[in-house]
């Protein structure tokens, strides 16, 4: 038995976070697949192409993981693919809460496919793609919390935004 | 003593879950009015009248329960119509503090009506009128989840809407 | 139709934030009974006599209250005294949680009755039976968190009781 | 690769949600052996040996299952069985916050074990062990919420205590 | 050593809530900055320029408190003014973990700056900006909430506002 | 002024969590007392001296820093020693819910002392000394948890104590 798991997000754009979880679930899972959601209704700062570059370059290296996108509901596309494993990351309990009422729909939706959660080193535990960008828009760091070809493709999209007086 | 429970929210649309809540709550209090919030803010995927339809053909069967719309602060409403009591249903604890922040706020706008929280049967726990109409628009069935007349119009409504590739 | 309602605790002491949710019951309900825990395994503070007295001081003054105790489960007792809700205060995040399993599993035992939680003022939103003895044990005062008599009570319970140095 | 994963747990006694987790893990990985933990502080209601024939009835047919019982750090045991998952299974959110704590500290303990967290069904999103005990305790019925043969010994072992009066 | 410690947000408008912590606050560190956001995503209901006025009429008699405005990361502009410590009030759990996520990324992206978090009076726990904007929008009294000067300013904002039917 | 703050705590033992956050405090504050809790009720695993002598060790150098012992309400003591502030380390949700209901029973016993919430590193969030004593107990390995001589006393305490088989 091989287990393919899914890991589903935005990733716009992948932090160290995600990384991290990824490598975690590589070695628990036999076929770790990266799915990035094509989100249709907000706007992403980066193009679904670019942040399929970015993913491509942190987890390229890792034999079993692989990086794709999806649209549609998760469970639909998680049989297409053949996973049973979809993997979570959760950091705080808000997060949890949200997680748990989609891990149960997605059950609902789907008896096949199993929802699992993993959490990231605690460094990284206050992480989050959105909290990546408003740093770089303000101008602040974020080394150490993305890879550094992420840090400077925030860097060439911001270079023009307004910092702090 | 007959007391006069009133029942708020959107129902855009309504659930299984609602549904639950408001034929439990019809066991408890002497009348139970289903108040569908006139939200202008957001905008709705149902007009006023057809949220009114989809809730009077779910709970209509049901003596001591009507169906009503009304518009500006909730308390002044229930005061107008002579109700001592709104009913609540919480799920998640996220729910629960929003809702205990509205029930203060609620009792010092008016100390003679009371803030009672009751809670869904446990297969409803994840239900939400917001993640109904996700799953539709994905195309997803959302069967068991609203009642039949309900699953038909969503499907209606989402007929032209881009599907899963 | 009157409901009755019950509104179990261990009341060692009562506190006013009980008293204040026992008076908001009264209004919301045609006939609250409130139902001291004969706990056999912990050892309480005052005895189950005592706990009836200083209830019977507090509410004796309301009509539609009155003050029981029971053993055994809690369902078991509101169906034979006809009551067919049970009423609980909640404050805290880790409070509700406890509740809504308890409620969850009650309904279980029980489909004729149901729980409805309701606040009790902000006042005494961190009030609690055993933050109120190990105040009293310390010699500090508990004035305007518990009724007069109940006051005085606990003194006599810690008179000897080592203080702070 | 084929992953051994070990879940933990008093199982005092195994109850239907823990019957529930057992089978959805033994879905995700390799092989699943279930560690009932030599508690020596707390006195348990069942034996150890007990414990062990109560889960070898209600999951020995599972081909890539295994009962054991272990004393000392969880993490030390994992690695001895050479287990690389820990599986625990998440409730409510207070339940998340002490698992969340305890896999921090195993991964601090131990690199080479990862934790993974599951959901049970939701019908079971409020039983314990502890729960089943007190309901069997006061006489109630606890019929669904264990293996036939677990409700017979719980009732054997409280047959002399006292019930509701 | 004198404490300079700065309470940022977007005071829009300021609430009893807010000053009940300034107060505190003040009591507690040398100086205190209030620093309004130059929020320029969302559009406040109040210019800046009134957001500024209406805290300076609030706490303007405290001798070491004083009002300025800022933009961009807080964390830089804590250091540019000297200050040490950053208070942040909590209220609910989930103001908590929202809180606690800044602070630790404020802390990595600056060693020298302390997050310290109060709390206001139980009677302003459910209080907030955007409720008292909502209350007044709907022609609610929020009398009590917030300052005099600040009632008068949101009757004359929402003055042409549709009210309740 | 010089604020003097108190940190209270049980130090049953001191770990990394607790120099941490009186590391951060003593940059905050004039003036920091830690205080050990003279628990009369639970037996601790080390005296009172025990843990005296321990946080000296640990602490002793900050100069701004003293260790003393109190029994009693720590309002009491708090306004014994002329301190205007308690300090509270927070790290999980549950903790926050506890603190936050003793920091308003607090306010209302003395209206002079207000209690402040500082944050450990996240590298020991998950840190206590329960847990400590926990993986101690077992022959687990306290390194980098706790300063180098609480692991030699920790070692010491536990060295009859059975292992993991």
């Amino acid at each position: 038995m091989r287990i393919r798991a899914v890991y589903p997000g935005s990733f716009d754009p992948v932090t160290n976070g995600h990384i991290d979880l990824i490598q975690r679930s590589a070695q628990v899972f036999g076929e770790v697949i990266v799915a990035i959601l094509e989100n249709t209704e907000k706007t992403p700062l980066f193009t679904l192409e670019e942040r399929k570059e970015m993913l491509g370059e942190a987890v390229g290296r890792l034999k079993n993981v692989s990086v794709v996108s999806f649209r549609g509901l998760l469970v639909d596309f998680a049989q297409q693919i053949g996973a049973s494993v979809i993997i979570r990351g959760i950091r705080a309990v808000s997060d949890y809460e949200y997680e748990l009422q989609m891990a149960l729909m997605n059950r609902r939706l789907s008896s096949t496919v199993e929802t699992v959660f993993m959490i990231p080193a605690e460094a990284y535990s206050y992480l989050s793609s959105r909290l990546v960008k408003e740093i770089s828009a303000f101008g602040g760091s974020v080394k150490g919390l993305v890879p550094r070809q992420v840090e400077k493709r925030l860097a060439a999209k911001y270079k023009n935004y307004p910092k702090s007086s």
